[in-house]
């Protein structure tokens, strides 16, 4: 069977970049999961004992503490660093851009606007760099309806959000105040790979979407896959490939969601390469 | 007959001003035409002696010259400023705003994008403020399609436009760039005349707008009346009154174009009155 993989698939540069971040790191502990992917958390604690905590209460005597990809909240930060302990960052670049705008913008005076889920601790991390400026955190413009804003707004996305819906909350900023200053800081890796799963889906005879039958972002490419490739298949691993979906073809597409480690996607495609 | 103005109407303050500045420099000479409205220019000739130049290459001996509401191009500015000529500056304020912010972010390394009628007096004279640094004068997302962008881009609009368009701009900008500084430099007058003129017609037997026929935004209002008050009339001048049309009516609204002088209103006021 020939193989191809997406132009673009799997984890994001921030992801890849953390995990490499930690494998350099032994005997560390992370505050709260490196990244969401359960596996790949399991073997950096097996090969390179690196562990988890829940969050910074549970910091005891560890030395070498990691700060995850979606950054921290800055006032458990500065307590960190006040600390005596080893603090490797392995916060995610594209995260870090949008800290640094709050920090800047909310000192000359902006109201903050973050486009983003409440929950997320990327949204948390973002939104604790206000320095005690008017901070909104929306996913919708209903939820702006009664805010009260100053002459300029400084406007911040989420790293993972569409752009569709960031436009609409800028468009109703605009009749609010005087200056709407918008910084794009949506990251454009999910929508990267959705783009080459469609592209490969349309050159070859079957595709295979390798990740968490959990994971949105998974999903979503395997719908995409589908659309252009009758023969489309999501495994969480080479354990559930099926000899009869590959009677007959020739080309097999292979792509994986964001939260999918390339050690699981490269068992994938050594075991469909054999057929 | 009673008689109500609109609770916005005619000149906007902009205008008014100007007005009152020219009234105040009787002897001068205006760079263009003062304000776009022939009668009042013609008023301002025979009660001021305020003359009208076509443009800086006809100014000869004249002393005091006015910079008209929709402000000057820098590079004449500056040739006047080092004249030993007094400069009187009748330039709207809601003009200057984005005349200073292209000045300010030009420099700072932003692109500029205006909003706007390129032959436009108003948008000659902002995007003069440039400094050398790529502008884009557009009315439509269209042309902006093959627009190489920087990192950063500053925007404003031209005084007069709609907030709609302008947000399909900054929506198309928010693609392309990783910061869209957005000013919203609309100026509300019009919007408000509108606005003020559906108000009042609906509580009103007759409505009057007063106003050029050929004038674009008095046509408009006519159209918002007529929509709301069956009995609704356009004239340009006391002169066209009708006494027909006011046969059983009572109350009688009236509203003007923004091209429209108040000595002309209080005309019409005062004649339908008598009826």
């Amino acid at each position: 069977m020939r193989v191809k993989l997406a132009s673009s698939y799997g984890f994001c540069f921030g992801v890849k970049r953390a995990i490499k971040i930690a494998e350099n790191s032994p005997n560390s502990s992370t505050i709260g999961e490196l990244i969401h992917n359960a596996k790949e958390i399991d073997r950096l604690k097996k090969n390179f004992n690196v562990k988890t905590l829940k969050d910074v209460s549970e910091i005891g005597k560890e030395n070498r503490l990691i700060i995850r990809t979606h950054g921290i909240v800055l006032s458990d930060l500065k307590r960190l660093q006040n600390s005596n302990k080893e603090i490797i960052d392995a916060t995610c670049p594209f995260v870090k851009k949008p800290q640094q705008i709050v920090d800047e913008f909310s000192k000359q005076g902006y109201d903050i606007v973050i486009f983003g889920d409440k929950e997320h601790p990327e949204v948390k991390s973002v939104k604790s760099y206000a320095n005690g400026a008017n901070v909104f955190v929306v996913l919708e413009v209903e939820e702006l309806r009664d805010a009260k804003f100053g002459k300029k707004i400084a406007v911040v996305s989420q790293t993972t959000k569409k752009i569709e819906n960031y436009k609409k909350i800028v468009n109703f900023l605009m009749d609010k105040s005087r200056e709407v200053r918008v910084f794009n800081t949506i990251c454009n890796a999910t929508l990267q790979n959705q783009d080459a799963t469609k592209n490969l889906a349309k050159d070859v005879d079957i595709m295979i979407i390798v990740g968490g039958k959990n994971s949105s972002n998974t999903k979503q490419l395997y719908l995409i896959a589908k659309k252009f490739c009758n023969d489309s298949y999501l495994i969480e691993d080479e354990s559930e490939l099926k000899l009869d979906w590959f009677k007959d073809k020739k080309n097999c597409g292979i792509s994986a969601g964001a939260s999918t480690p390339e050690w699981i996607i490269q068992s994938v495609v050594a075991v469909i390469k054999q057929i």
